[in-house]
């Protein structure tokens, strides 16, 4: 089986990619005996929160950099992900999918998606590749390949919270709402997703839902 | 039950806490429904690391501030923690232990201790209460409690690594070579180990090792 790619976003939720929800996919996949390779837009972070206090710090962090901490050095700039080499690609939560591998934090449904996100995400949608997603990070999807972009759209979940459904909805993609326990998919787009931390969750409940998206998301794999 | 004290010493593997072991050790507590409050000292970090590159990094981060990461923003200084109120402590691993808990990564077995590191051990185990400790963190247990500075000495595992094994004798305490999946419990210590990222080991078995210290540190702490 091909490796599957997860797409990281910096350190730590605040600005970043969340650290629990990164690393419980990293678990699932190796449980699964999956390899993976870690990647990261090379560039400078939207900004830096101080997570003690979740105020901005004037300072400048590069996204790619600060993703190394989580894959333990192991990383690679995202603009050399290459879909035909990987059989899925997994995007963990945290603002930094709202922030650095999307402006939606900022503009909601009118938001713009770094293109190196948008050429991955339409990369494995075009090979029939499967695409899993957690938390915030459904929007990316929503965003890329909804009917507002041209796209079918397609189901996923962001959880019950009101705003995001709203924007997902208003990007031409559908959002199921589901418990952190749990995951989506959507068999005809091959893209499944959990809504982790959009709950009001434990960690052990936010670990349990993304082992369900990652099993799902290698099933998938497996079949293309 | 007491919530557990989780210490934490930044966030990354090369100049913090091992990611991975903290979000694991904090997923296991989760499961087992025990309530856990994060700490770390609130101080300067002994260095930065690019961890894509593993070369040092010009600037200054605060040990406390970059471990807020990792614990979504809840995080308590390390002087604040009263052992009379927590029923264990946990303490994961990553260089942070050795550079910002002890001056281990520099001193070997002459390294010295953070002060409320000391102090925490010390008040831990004078109420009997149990211990836990990942990776590299089991020499602060050696340093603090070892016979050469006037303890009993306790049995703890960092795996086979042969300089550290050696560092941890002269100390006087005993390693016990133990693979990544298992733990090592001194009863009569209440000191549980594990050796996570010290083996050649993928991240679901360090996930596996870490679920058993802390399944044994939780049995230990409800005999209290």
């Amino acid at each position: 089986m091909l490796p599957i790619a997860v797409v990281l976003s910096g350190c730590g939720r605040g600005d970043g990619s969340e650290i629990h929800e990164s690393v419980s996919c990293l678990v699932h996949l190796s449980r699964l005996s999956v390899p993976y390779r870690c990647f990261a837009p090379d560039k400078p972070q939207s900004d830096v929160i101080n997570h003690a206090t979740g105020q901005p710090q004037p300072e400048s962090r590069n996204v790619m950099v600060e993703s190394a901490r989580i894959s333990r050095g192991e990383i690679s700039p995202l603009k050399s992900l290459d879909p035909t080499t990987f059989s899925a690609v997994i995007f963990p939560g945290g603002f930094g999918a709202a922030k650095n591998l999307s402006s939606f934090a900022r503009d909601g449904q009118n938001c713009s998606v770094d293109p190196d996100v948008q050429r991955t995400i339409k990369g494995f949608r075009s090979l029939k590749k499967p695409i899993g997603l957690c938390c915030i990070a459904p929007v990316l999807a929503a965003k890329v390949l909804g009917t507002t972009a041209g796209g079918s759209g397609c189901r996923l979940t962001i959880g019950t919270d009101e705003q995001t459904s709203t924007a997902i909805k208003a990007m031409g993609a559908t959002n199921v709402p589901t418990p952190a326990t749990d995951a989506v998919v959507d068999e005809a787009n091959q893209i499944v997703s959990t809504p982790a931390y959009m709950c009001d969750a434990s960690i052990h409940e936010v670990y349990t839902g993304i082992g369900k998206m990652i099993d799902a998301v290698v099933a998938l794999a497996r079949r293309v």
